[in-house]
């Protein structure tokens, strides 16, 4: 079942470490098929030594287990509410990556301040706020997933041209077309968010990126005019 | 004789470096079993690219040599010290891993600012007093672990629910349930001293987790209804 | 054609990530063939897994493709205004460095304090200005390359002595003889951008390296009596 | 001729990069069979991929070759006046080590603020003054090594106790019994260096470590009752 999906989402979630984004078994990077409505996501615990592609777990979007011997990720739950809310995530990944976690911690927004931001992010990551006593009692992971969503809803901000998220005192989730492209955004933050920190402690009246600069590098990557690439 | 534990010691000394932890020889972790009272440490001195599991130190609980042609860890007695008093730790391990030993040398507590934290440690980490110079001259190892001890009691702490503790100007010493859990412990610690300095410095109002968000991440994981991994 | 220039400049590309320079398929490096005016650069978004040297395309000074399947690096035509308007250099590389790219950001010169930058750099390596939006609009990578070719007339220097820039918000571009030392240009900035940031925070008054300091190191290294390597 | 110590000193280089203290041909160790006066050095510029240990230096106590095809590291002449002034020791190793760069850039003696560093320093490692101008002339490596002696004579340091320095604006010198040892203080001086920053700017208040814990650490470890490894 899905096992080309299983394939790609193990591939994903061990890049997590190779990517120096997780230690042990932390992170989780999950697929969707949208034609069965069925997603794909990372056990919870396994270490990635002894994991397999058979070892990923089919779920429902209400994060029902379809097929899978191992419990999924805690996290699950989280992914199901932002894969039913946006029908344009394919893959979705979370770690608590050092530099992105840092900003979390602190509660900040990583702004964007150069080129590399820009390629990836049309403008600043938010950070969410805190989950309430209240929203920690009635599910903390569907909450989250609602968090995430408010927080979009509020800036009025395109999910797919800010692909990611910082939870306060938590860590990053970031998505994409599909989970490898999730994975990559999660990288990405983690590098912008490591040089603000030191741009920021550098130069302390250091600007964003002129809006002439953000619009030039997003959109010769993923405007319509895009010449970046080969084209796929 | 404890083969089988010799096999998990010698491996968890070995991912002391693969973890970054450490370099040449620094380091050493230990286990114990409650049946005969008798732990294995890792030898004094010797290069982890000739350790073999045979190296392995049998010691009882005075630190005295069972079975081992080399002399144990210089830090042995400390183990000792701690296995006598508390029953509940099974593994024990002692790096001067970068980030945790920059805390302990500013010698001060590692909050819990994130939920990194939160997933290991139940609250801070304490750092340990400085020894006197009597402690120093009345048998510097010993002194360590009752200092240890003296810490956790003098704050109420519960040595399972807070698994580490600095020792001022000096560095981390973590605990398990075995050889492969204390060293996992070191990892956090060594993970959340770094993301906390660069938090405090990127965010000086920065608070410590909301109580509600502490909670859930530990209970979730080491509660009796946690619902993290495979529920070995 | 240009089969050994190819496999040189594949060589230099790979080097890259093995230097830690840049993630996933950021960054490009090519090389020049004086005799025949063409130079020779990595494809765009090709991952460093899958490319071989039979991937690099051949580009005339004007940007324009003479042999090759893939698209070239986006930023080729940055490479052709470099290598129309100096003659004396070989091979260019550019990333998004970690180091390199935080002063970027901060938008400051990387100033020499200590010899590791002298052995390469003849003082200061420049900060070049943002593109105005007119420029942006003109045509990016163009301009891009005349605001380099500006910041080095405005400033004096000679693009030898000073083999690198900074381009403000984005990162650094740095060249040499060849392809080879374009790159290992690019790891010596990144290096000392790092040591640079350290450095001040260590010691707010910590001074620029005595000129008596750098011309020794530069000179023994790079002057006509250079008495540093084998002499080749 | 010297078979043995340039396959030592060879080992002793390929550390250097396996270390992370040094990038490209950066960096230079050295041993003294002092039975024959002649000490064997890295020569200059090889890359560390084509070095064999044939390919190391042998030269006399005044920097002549005595042995090999190739040029010497250009810093042989430090290691000469150092052999000659210092009988007690046996090896010398050089980098550019980020963080002990860092240190010599800023200008500041590293102090002992943890047991780490009083498991092999006995105290500050000292920063040398800056050559004068007539020193650089008259001949900058031999003066190198004079100024490493002035300084320790100045402070009346043993060489033995705290076997390092750094040059300001420079970079760190440490030496040891053999190159193997050389090149471990490097690594723990590096290590230090980094630590020191950071414990620093997390406590401004941090203080030195009270002597009766440098005494223990540095005495268990090298004092004549040391009880640290095996006893070799």
């Amino acid at each position: 079942m899905l096992d080309k999906l299983k394939e790609e989402v193990f591939q994903a979630n061990v890049d997590l470490p190779k990517h120096g984004l997780v230690k042990y078994t932390w992170g989780n990077v999950s697929a969707i098929d949208r034609d069965s409505g069925l997603f794909v996501i990372k056990p919870s615990g396994v270490t990635y030594e002894k994991m397999t592609a058979q070892d990923m777990v089919v779920v429902d979007l209400d994060g029902r287990v379809v097929e899978g011997e191992l419990n999924p990720s805690s996290d699950t739950l989280t992914h199901a509410v932002l894969y039913k809310h946006y029908p344009q995530i394919g893959g979705i990944a979370h770690t608590h990556s050092t530099w992105a976690t840092i900003w979390a911690q602190a509660g900040l927004d990583v702004q964007a301040m150069g080129t590399t931001h820009a390629d990836t992010f049309y403008g600043s990551v938010p950070c969410a706020r805190f989950l309430t006593e209240k929203e920690v009692n009635d599910g903390y992971e569907v909450e989250t997933g609602k968090v995430i969503i408010e927080t979009f809803e509020e800036r009025g901000l395109d999910v797919l041209a800010v692909p990611g998220i910082l939870l306060q005192g938590h860590g990053p989730f970031t998505w994409g077309k599909d989970a490898k492209s999730a994975v990559m955004n999660s990288v990405v933050l983690d590098e912008v968010s490591k040089m603000n920190f030191f741009t920021q402690k550098l130069n302390g009246l250091a600007e964003e990126l002129p809006q002439r600069i953000l619009d030039k590098h997003y959109l010769r990557k993923h405007g319509q005019n895009a010449y970046y690439g080969q084209g796929q």
